[in-house]
């Protein structure tokens, strides 16, 4: 019951069904006199648009975010500010086909949630994948934007880029090739291999699978010892992400086959001498970037035929048509983005906490002394 | 702030320190009428018992679990239950040698948390690693064998082992063997082979990572949609063991090089032809066996020199001596274990909500018809 | 940070301003197949709304709610159901004069939290009192009425009616009355006499207060000891509500003048025999009537001269003109229902596990021994 | 399910029978730094020791308090600081006779919780009332005193005082007198004839309820918007007290009969001319001393023969002798201080995340500018 809330600070409430009117996120718990406007929000939900290469269907959402409360802009100011309250953002729905969907409501599509929705809850709603639709990423990438913005004023900074894509894999990692290819990869070169790899999958009628990696500055501190360690939240955070079967932080995987010696990160006065750890020692960020990265299956609607059975435990194959990606790569690089965000801002207030009693307590104390 | 509880409905919470008096849990939300005894825990609690071979470190733990609250004895009964109040569980420490740890006061261990605690408080009780011990998940496991008697009565069985250690892997899943090894592992060939591999790396003073993997039944429903999802629950609960830098579920990274009709798993009246998405659909379990598998980095306290600082962040060497174990495996399979059973106890009685509504909603629904 | 959810497993976040685009609420965690339509909860809101007697101000706001998402229509149903997904309501503010408000824009009005607002987050929307203002319950009576279509179906009905309007008091409790007159007096007679009061201030430029009286039938076994208990939840949720100064329970202050033995309730095979707990015992529901007063302050807004200061803290006096109410009665007693309703809508669920896993645990024990 | 913590960041978990071992509270989230000692907390427990006066009855209970964990001294300091881990207080169970509530094992007593925790939970620990026993509040004073040690940092006392007695009212607030009478009145004189009701009571073989009250200074700007009000969580807080039955803020019950020209207090350059509100507005502090009252009920545990019911909803009487005080005033008053101050911690840490973050953004802000 409940799940659609993130964060104990700066927390986050999505909702919406593919199909429905609309879609949305609430946000309590952004501070006051951060800069926000439609304008700034619209930049990241664009990022995320398909149409635009990589293997993207051809669906056409405008996907125009409307702010309804949380922001004001007083006299004399020259934007709107943040006010401390709820933070409410809507995108209409406008390009939806649902009686696309009709002959797929009493069958469940391989490696979608159809089963399980209709297990849980004994209804659901089938039209585009209904609550668990990728297009819920929407309202986190919303929202993303708006933890941007309060991370921005913390010099804290995430991007997220295509590591591999359908067996390709990025050779290095040039920053600035990330905007020059539609796949966000970080190798111009292994982009157009990713690209070719998607033409030949798509005139099979199959889907790939891929690896984004994520990094971001980060100062030291954030994050709480045992439960809500930061590499803890930032897991369940991506992994939170339909398509997300895997995660891994630093060295990850690799830890597996590596000697003590090896794996540990040396100190030193300029600080670590290596990055293994990914930027999180015990739970707790260490100053270093964090880097993880995310294991993305392959979309699951495929145009070939599937064995399957429908809402009578019946035997029947289906073939899912529609307007469907060949890869979650590269759309769901946003939605990463922001799930990293909305995990270093929660924490980033937690954290502020401590800083802000510190100095209270230690003003207090020299007043007295004083 | 606030980071040691874990769960919405099975609520955990624990304490202490490694070189403090005790350390314990308290559990709240246990449902009642379950039977619970200090012998259960125990149970659990000798599985991660060091010094049973594996390259555990001679430091011999008695770890008696006493329970202080949440149980009673009802006349008539032949056996203590819950009662539905906080489960209170203390382990009191013995055999602990704070001073062997004075050198380390002021200096920072690599790979360990001294550093990260000294930024985040600005204090921290450095005496066998203080709150970032690994002790810390005795209480984890004394919570997870509570959680454990719950969903025993539900049907529902997890179980981790060692699926690689230094390099080596274990062939198959021969589940016999895993009590019959001293590595929990599902290969005694294998198991065989990791030994004189920790016997090799003890002789060159240094440590080994490895693999874990867990599996558990589930019945289908459990889990949330978005950011409640059950592999990002999992994802974290694992993660926030402090040896874990990867997680993945199901095909997990092996995702990113497949074909869609390839990952999907078809569907038969029978049940799944196949478990790559390791019994989980859009975050909801599909009733199908939950499969997720851990990356474990080598044990960092090794007793080679390192070059590191000290609190005045001055460059200085440091050797860490001290009994410790070559691998966090196996200790912390049993570990890793109860983490799931606390993230299952959790949504299952979150689940129990919506059948207990459509039971309560159609029985009502009859009596008015009726 | 972060105070506009309510609810723990029948969760309520609410968002707007009063001179917004619009405000509205997401309830996440209602159980699926509950008949859920616009029309529903249209009828609720229509009682909160103004300009039907007892004092109310002219403002009309038609408050029409629209179903954003959480409801479907599966094939062969006559009615929308819940899906058990988030339902987010929206109600957009059509008649709002932010203009009316600008001379309010440096000037703290006493009795309302423009002072505290500011104190707290160095920026307000002060147009129409902003977050603060009392149009923000219109969502916590549009998520109400969704609670109640949850306690219907376990039969918990919840009523609220005008006690006392300005020093005038209801003798008895007609409950036929509360909708033969506009102020949901359960007392023809002394509503007569209210609006009598009312009309006389009205000349005089000023405000009243009253009080509300709540009962509730109500399962035994709702409410969590100790910090959940159920009177603590009923507290909190109507001192939630802005106008709101005290609140009590059963025999309320008057347990301060009475006796042990005339306080008891005592026990019979066919119930209490009395009724001094209001339902609740150790904050456990009792199955007897809940039943809870709260006190009502006069409206702040009045026409006269008042003395405050400014934004600079410079001494100015300040008349609030404007379209207002004599009374927050009976607006407020709708909202006071709707607050019961969350809570024990979150109660009911929480309760809802402990009867599932009993019977689950029983069913699954009966299994073992057949 | 999972009623037994308190708090968002300043969070407060209490776990432990009337009868069992031992009973404890963990405290999760306080700010590392602080001075706190078993010596500071005793002080607290020691004011709400039973047998000093006030028909206090004769057990006594020594209520030694531990600390398990989350404090250290570190080299150098000359006190032991917290370190921003959990902190574990345990009390051990000394003095509790057991065997004297066998009779009641299966007898429900009248105002007690008896009846509701077997409705609820199927299963109870009878001995002493269990888990809903005013032992419990032990823990919360102890908790309270940690409570105190921050937000003494902070400049924020707390202070209750007897107000009336079964039918004395207090007729001043002589501060001075709290600590010359047992009662904690700030009226000697009243105190006296308390006393004397007290005693003619207890020979009567009866109870007496009365009313508390407590003041606490308060920074402006404290308290959330809509469901997180201030005055809502202390009323919560408060009534989750077993014997309040209700609470109410600043005027309190008497704004039913005052006009809104009486009740709203004028603000002035030098503050606020009255405190009718409590020292809240629309839910957050403004400056002024909040002020609040909490109805007691009479303790129900009289020896007089009363009409009741057994398990098996058969008729009887009993009589409830043991050794019970005849009024839960004074003791409830150190356990009203203890709630609010783990209201005002828990409220003053969500605040200083805003004060930390306009002070990171302005001074951010500042640096790019400069």
């Amino acid at each position: 019951m409940a799940g659609n809330t993130f964060g104990t600070l700066f927390r986050v409430t999505t909702w919406g069904e593919s199909h429905g009117p609309a879609s949305g996120v609430v946000i309590d718990g952004c501070p006051p006199g951060i800069e926000l406007t439609e304008e700034i929000i619209q930049q990241e939900l664009d990022r995320r648009r398909p149409g635009k290469g990589g293997g993207a269907s051809p669906r056409q959402e405008p996907d125009r975010v409307e702010i309804l409360s949380g922001t004001f802009r007083p006299e004399g100011e020259d934007c709107e500010l943040t006010t401390g309250t709820p933070i409410s953002l809507i995108i209409f729905n406008k390009d939806a086909h649902s009686k696309s969907y009709d002959h797929l409501q009493n069958v469940f599509r391989p490696g979608h949630g159809d089963m399980t929705y209709q297990a849980k809850y004994g209804i659901r709603d089938h039209r585009g994948g209904g609550r668990a639709s990728a297009r819920e990423t929407a309202a986190r990438v919303a929202a993303g934007a708006v933890a941007s913005q309060l991370l921005r004023a913390h010099n804290i900074e995430v991007n997220g880029y295509t590591l591999a894509l359908g067996g390709v894999r990025a050779e290095g990692r040039d920053m600035a090739a990330i905007s020059q290819n539609p796949l966000f990869c970080p190798d111009n070169e292994a982009a157009r291999r990713m690209e070719e790899r998607i033409n030949e999958v798509r005139s099979q009628g199959d889907t790939l699978g891929g690896i984004v990696e994520i990094c971001a500055t980060c100062p030291p501190g954030l994050g709480e010892p045992v439960f809500d360690k930061l590499d803890g939240e930032l897991a369940r955070a991506l992994m939170s992400i339909g398509a997300v079967k895997g995660v891994e932080i630093g060295a990850g995987f690799r830890v597996a086959e590596m000697l003590g010696s090896e794996n540990n990160d040396p100190l030193s006065p300029a600080g670590f001498l290596g990055n293994n750890s990914g930027g999180i020692l015990a739970g707790i960020s260490n100053g270093e970037d964090l880097v993880m990265r995310v294991a993305v299956k392959p979309i699951p609607s495929i145009p070939r035929e599937q064995q399957t059975v429908n809402l009578a435990n019946e035997p029947v194959t289906i073939k899912v048509g529609g307007r469907h990606d060949i890869s979650a790569i590269p759309r769901i690089v946003p939605v990463c983005e922001a799930m990293v965000r909305l995990v270093l801002a929660d924490h980033l207030l937690r954290q502020l906490v401590l800083v802000a009693n510190r100095t209270a307590v230690s003003g207090n104390a020299s007043t007295e002394n004083g």
